[in-house]
């Protein structure tokens, strides 16, 4: 996080079939199965609703209003990546629109995530190209310092490895290590897989209290019911 | 509100067609009529556009980052109420999802609004099930500590008795004490009599500085117009 | 800005011409074409998606918790104008809902950029009347105090003197100067000029790196690569 | 809360005496005692460091930007007493400056706890006249609209009723119902009893994790130690 | 407000004296004096309890990151003067420390208003030099960009043209134009003039109620006081 | 960062007298020296004025609103040491009281960095022990979850990894990598070298634009006098 002024070229990316199941299984799955630990702080919000992404980080360290080392980093990019850009002080100014997404995306990027802000969002929304981040602004940016690409990063304070899975939806999004991955989605899946017999039992009417056998542990804990 | 551990079965509801009427004038005439008082702070937004909802207060009184009495709270909800959730310290953790959506609304309740966060946004979209919160978010909650059902509580600044009316949309939500459900649908009845005949001679030209006599008053209180 | 209980009713708009071409080429751009000056905050947002306006501002200098001066703004509406309003101090209280938005609208006003909350936002939308706020409330205002119409005022940060130019969008509101309208007209339009060609460039594949020759800065400023 | 426009003038005021003993426990161990309830939103600072206050609850419910009120509640005040001011909405205006700051004084309040703001602060820090608020500003109020006196309040995210003991010092304040007053004291006396002889032993090098038995819980919870 | 690179050396400046005059007044009073207009946003706040300043405004427009225009600013200091810095998008970096406040005080500045961050605040406040500001940070700055000096500028909320008084102590920072300074003393003055004896009398304990005659209007607006 | 459950007993500490004297250096010389890196979000403030820390990071992951681990996290402080603590979600409440901290500083910790709130300042800042936090709380915390002690943690914005250098002084918190120190320390010692050269030339009316040549460079960017 301390270098300033480099590229890495070879990053270890996570395997892009496990990265897309994850996307399926969604940032709250994702997130349980990580022990509740990776996600972006929860003003991180997607530019459009319904937005939905996952792929292999690659990373961009940018300096207050300066947008310089996005056209960097899109060399960088392989299809399936997402980028994430941390900037090194708060900023809410718009580094990111339709130009670069278009670039961006003819590179296979799946998707921008960003502790800062972006514009040209009614385009961004056309296109579609999905973007997650703090703020919304037509402020531009300029290009004279050099940050960073495939450094780690902490984005919206989560820490972010380059090659680190991406899980975005309209409910976050989750930084699932490269190296806990397959492992990460083992327990996801298995999370996800009695989810729709819990739910048919709840939309008949039956109660969580007694599907997870709650009124034991409740009354052990001192529970008082009062007519 | 400084009860833990206890669940109210018995409370007193406003009488639920007059929470219907109130839901169908909207939550600013309805503010208005109650001399505009009893309006949640507005950070509390709903998860989509258009989202509407009215009915009778089931209260919870919860932990940061513990939804176990949302489960509790489930079974003491008949059709027509709106769950109010308070949470007894700041938190934006996503408490409510898809899951105990079902259950809440197979037992009848018309909505959610939590002083906190929620998940799996897209799906209580497509439920639909409207909800209100501060935030939204994929971390999940743990079950360990008791809270309470049915005692009054402070959800984003407003006090929600039990058995209070609660009307929400898009411009925000307002609690109607019980007591006051009656005398404050008939008043925002009155507020609303005369609208359509407001709107129509406004959408014609009329200023509303004639319509509203507002002239002797602006010279009155000093305003001067300059050429 | 030190005025207080004064309307001006003649007030040098803008060339309304330029405000419409200004707002066909989108905040982002003017707001580049201005030297990045006269934006407004980013807390700005629009209450729908898509909203699109510009036009000629017609100020209002408001109290909190009092609306009173927007019936006074709204006799001196022409078309093609966009209201502006700021307040004296934080408020979040809904100025401004329907009835007030019909009036506007059978005026002329094209839209309302407030500094403060809105209400009836499901009409609104409906109607369609797109409204830029800092807040959604049902919170109605009193009309009791004199504030000023057409003088300057300081709304979100950015300083509008009668006439300017208002340009808003997705990505947020810009002021232009009356007196460098033209100006910043042909700025921005110069600035479009070529974006098509090089949208289709980056399409193709073809780096900003190698389009906008950054290569040889980037390595003036010692940017290393690492594989 | 929802009555406007009344002054009750008999409160049943918690004990003074216990209030008194309250205070100098402070909010930290009155808060614990209370089982965690009680505390209002962490924004309220006091106006200097180390001041500390306790009494009972004087109420006020205010306007945004009208002080009236608070010339009406002077005259409630007893000696012993906190005067507790809420608002209707959001503000951060100067209600409250060394004049009605020497009123009060000269009748006995203790302190102001106010969700809004403050002025002339270095001369209620000389006098020295101790006041909680979520703001400081220069910003003077107007007397113009009717609130109300000893009704029940949401202040800072606290239900305070009329007569209830208010503690606050710099770590917060804290709200105990008048009914629990007697028995928070006993609870709060208690967990005070032998903290003495913790901080001898902490101080003298023994580990939490010694004193209160830990390392058990820690084990069975699963904490391993890795060198 | 819009010219960039630009460095006005003659500005007319509000006399001296007045300035200093309203200095002593403070800045809640002369507030009130302007009709409560002029007041900066209450997140400005001094980094040291006690501070006050008044002078005529040098004003300086900053880019974020970058503080290279208070070094030419410093230049356009006189005996007098109080900084005022304003910066074209949201940055709490710290741009101003120890050397440029030795450099600005040899000038004979009086303060530093400035809606950004500083930093070597314990220096700072041995010097002392007094600074209002939006943040404290040791983040530095870097010199790249032109602003300009001696421009209109809206900081904090507030316009501010250079040669305006600025008042500033523990409750704010007030702008008083130029033109306005003279009048704005007289009334400053008269509404100081009485305050002692107000003082006296509300510290022998009469009401403010009785004092200001507040019974009557109280009445007539309804006030009920229930015993 | 993902690791819960564990603490790590043997860390490699950065070089306890560089520490020291980066502290002296202070955080924004040190974080000059870093490139401008490493530092916290300037919303950790010092609970008292003047505090100055410097030391090797211990660290510890928390869950909101429990501070089981903070006792744990004692038994692994050295002298010279400072503890960082972050929470896996926002929270403000209390964790650290004057107990904690006799207990730390029994140990020898130099003072306490966390990501929440802290609770007995008064006492605290009487000891002294120097605790920097984003909020001060009165809300205490219950000792049920496991969280980790020694592991990477992102604080306020920050990655810490244990041992790091850890800067903390009025103007904030930066963190030194550990295999930076020396070489940050020699970058810092050269940078304040001749300040007090500087700071003479400055007091004497010596202008930053010709001690720093910027005449120059400012006149090639196109800056205009006017007179």
């Amino acid at each position: 996080m301390h270098e300033l002024g480099v590229v890495y070229r070879n990053i270890r990316r996570a395997d892009g079939d496990i990265a897309t199941r994850l996307g399926e299984l969604g940032s709250a799955t994702v997130h349980e199965a990580m022990g509740r630990m990776g996600l972006m702080k929860p003003y991180m919000r997607p530019i459009y609703a319904g937005a939905q992404a996952s792929g292999t980080a690659v990373t961009v360290l940018l300096h207050p209003g300066d947008n310089w080392m996005l056209h960097v980093a899109a060399e960088q990019i392989r299809p399936g990546d997402v980028v994430v850009a941390a900037v090194t002080a708060d900023c809410t100014d718009g580094y990111f629109g339709d130009l670069i997404a278009t670039s961006f995306k003819a590179r296979g990027a799946r998707a921008l995530v960003i502790d800062a802000g972006v514009r040209d969002v009614r385009v961004l929304t056309g296109m579609p190209f999905p973007v997650w981040s703090k703020a919304i602004s037509a402020k531009g940016t300029v290009k004279s310092t050099l940050g960073s690409v495939n450094v780690p990063v902490v984005c919206a304070g989560a820490l972010v490895t380059p090659g680190d899975v991406i899980v975005a939806d309209d409910d976050g999004v989750v930084v699932v290590p490269a190296a806990l991955a397959q492992k990460t989605l083992a327990a996801a899946v298995a999370r996800g897989a009695n989810e729709g017999e819990k739910r048919a039992k709840l939309a008949s009417g039956v109660l969580g209290l007694d599907m997870y056998n709650m009124r034991g542990p409740l009354e052990k804990a001192g529970l008082k019911y009062i007519d």
